[in-house]
């Protein structure tokens, strides 16, 4: 039995959207064979929720944590003044209860990754866990970044760290064989960009079992010639926000262009289904949360305005990452790089 | 009179761009009532441009120079071997000549900042130059970023300083008014990012003439809300390139899309005045050269694959630095804050 968290409030549309998922994942048994959930939150709130969608089964309970974290709370604050809160109550039974094996939240992405971070702790060996998105690349397949903002000062072996993690994560949930890793830099040469770019390029080009590509320039993420992109926090939320950024500038001009004549109106209309099918594909909904790798249990960040389907692809990446073990695997891959490397500086040092 | 040096090999359209940009100029003495220019390279080659397009001028003198740097040079290679390139002559000549103001170059980007800092120098207070690329927003109008890739090293003095240079220049060359300076951010609270990020909010806000309005998120780059983006090289490098990277992916998965189904076709013909519009103006030919900002004289670097009309903007933004002084003032201003600073120091020293 895979046991999971729903944090039920904090996003845009909760608790609705976060309970609909919950119900949607428990229906879906050829999806989740052995899925059992935990939801935490305003209890009267849940249950009425779930009286409006007629469900009920065994497989899922409820956990009265009457405090919502908003995204104006600080979030040092919010974990240390709001432990009635449904992510609190959350991060206290992950904490708590070896049989739980991870949370979803569309809740505070802040809050999240300090109480994630100091609550629940990170794996053996793990120096900081990152943020792992996925997006979608124009030849229809994905790509990963990690980190995407949790660590915004990196040193090279974090970010090597980041690599493995998101790795295996990619190959766990996503079925993708050898990822090919690049390293975000300014060129494409390998003695570009600043120190920490150059020592960590010398330390993924060693790191046994990663398919390390070489250093990758941002305008190439979309491409689909790389599956994975390694950063520091601060590079890797410039990256994704301005990609996203631009993807739906350009949309809304063209919209606002279209908008501008009767002749470019009709084109669009003859053109509706592949415009629709374009806004699917930009939809981050489709794409599932953000993963916060490298922590004891797995915890999954869904978008503030994750709809129903958008929380439900978070339960189904915290669901594979919890069937495939992704956390013993990647503890013991780290553990053996960390003890290869002071293997190395004791020769060194004799 | 104005003079600049044009040179006229390096790019990927050298020397036929080049030379017809610099008879162009020449010819529109409306927009350069007061120009001469000098055109480094091949002379045999540069006259038979100039023969093609029967072009003569008193104004305008060739420098032979036979070697040309590729961008397979190493910079410091380049500019210590390859003395007799045209990008090198022109440097030789911008040092030793005081009569000579700035430089256009389709060159190699690293020859050109090695050379410009190791050879011209930097202004007065200048820590170190910036590259100042600028964008067309969606809105119709333009943002600036400083710097996008000269220096992937940076402290909260440099950024205060690449904040300055391009503010002024901003105003000089594209008559903005107290443009709305932001400082590249993870999130728009004041406490956000690194250690780098938070002394340069401090510096920023506390800086006389400057119009710091606060932290920017990378989605909203084009968003038409700020005229400058200051950020260290890195990121800058990571924005301009997944911004511009995002926008090229999206037309060519339209084009893709469109070519798929002959309904689609259809419409598009309708809309081929509006698709035209939008592929001009996402052309980085119609915005110039990115310009090098904080070196003694004027140098502005256009794109590898420059047409003339490209490289003709160039040479007007080169033209306006020159026309409104913009290096003495931008030497006047950095000066007065480095000794505000210096006398800050001496007071809490006291």
């Amino acid at each position: 039995m895979i046991r999971l968290i729903i944090d039920c409030f904090g996003g845009d549309l909760s608790p609705q959207a976060n309970v609909e998922a919950a119900v949607m994942a428990l229906k879906d048994e050829k999806t989740f064979p052995d899925l059992s959930l935990i939801l935490t939150g305003d209890a009267e709130k849940i249950q009425a929720e779930l009286d409006r969608l007629s469900f009920k089964s065994d497989r899922l309970t409820i956990e009265h944590a009457p405090e919502v974290i908003d995204c104006n709370d600080k979030p040092t604050d919010a974990i240390r003044l709001k432990r009635e809160s449904s992510m609190m109550k959350a991060i206290r039974m992950l904490r708590e209860d070896d049989t739980i094996g991870g949370m979803v939240s569309t809740g505070s992405t802040g809050a999240l990754v300090a109480a994630a971070t100091l609550r629940v702790g990170r794996l053996k060996g793990v120096i900081r866990p990152a943020f792992c998105p996925v997006l979608p690349t124009m030849n229809g397949g994905i790509v990963a970044i990690s980190d995407s903002g949790a660590n915004v000062e990196c040193n090279p072996e974090m970010l090597r760290q980041f690599a493995v993690m998101a790795a295996r994560y990619l190959e766990a949930v996503y079925g993708v064989k050898e990822p090919r890793v690049a390293l975000l830099n300014v060129g494409v040469e390998e003695e570009k960009g600043d120190d920490l770019r150059k020592q960590t390029y010398a330390l993924l080009k060693e790191t046994p079992g990663l398919n390390f590509v070489g250093n990758m320039e941002s305008r190439d993420l979309l491409s689909g010639k790389f599956d994975l992109v390694v950063c520091d926090g601060f590079a890797g939320n410039v990256l994704i926000k301005s990609t996203e950024g631009a993807c739906l500038q350009m949309l809304k001009k063209l919209k606002t262009d279209i908008s501008s004549s009767l002749l470019y109106k009709l084109g669009a209309l003859l053109m509706l289904p592949m415009f629709k099918k374009e806004k699917e594909f930009m939809n981050y909904q489709n794409y599932g949360g953000s993963v916060l790798l490298g922590t004891k249990k797995v915890i999954v960040k869904g978008h503030g305005s994750a709809t129903a389907t958008s929380v439900l692809k978070c339960i189904e990446q915290a669901y594979r990452m919890e069937m495939n073990n992704l956390n013993l695997k990647t503890e013991e891959e780290l553990c053996a790089l960390l003890a290869e490397k002071s293997e190395q500086k004791t020769e060194v040092d004799n």
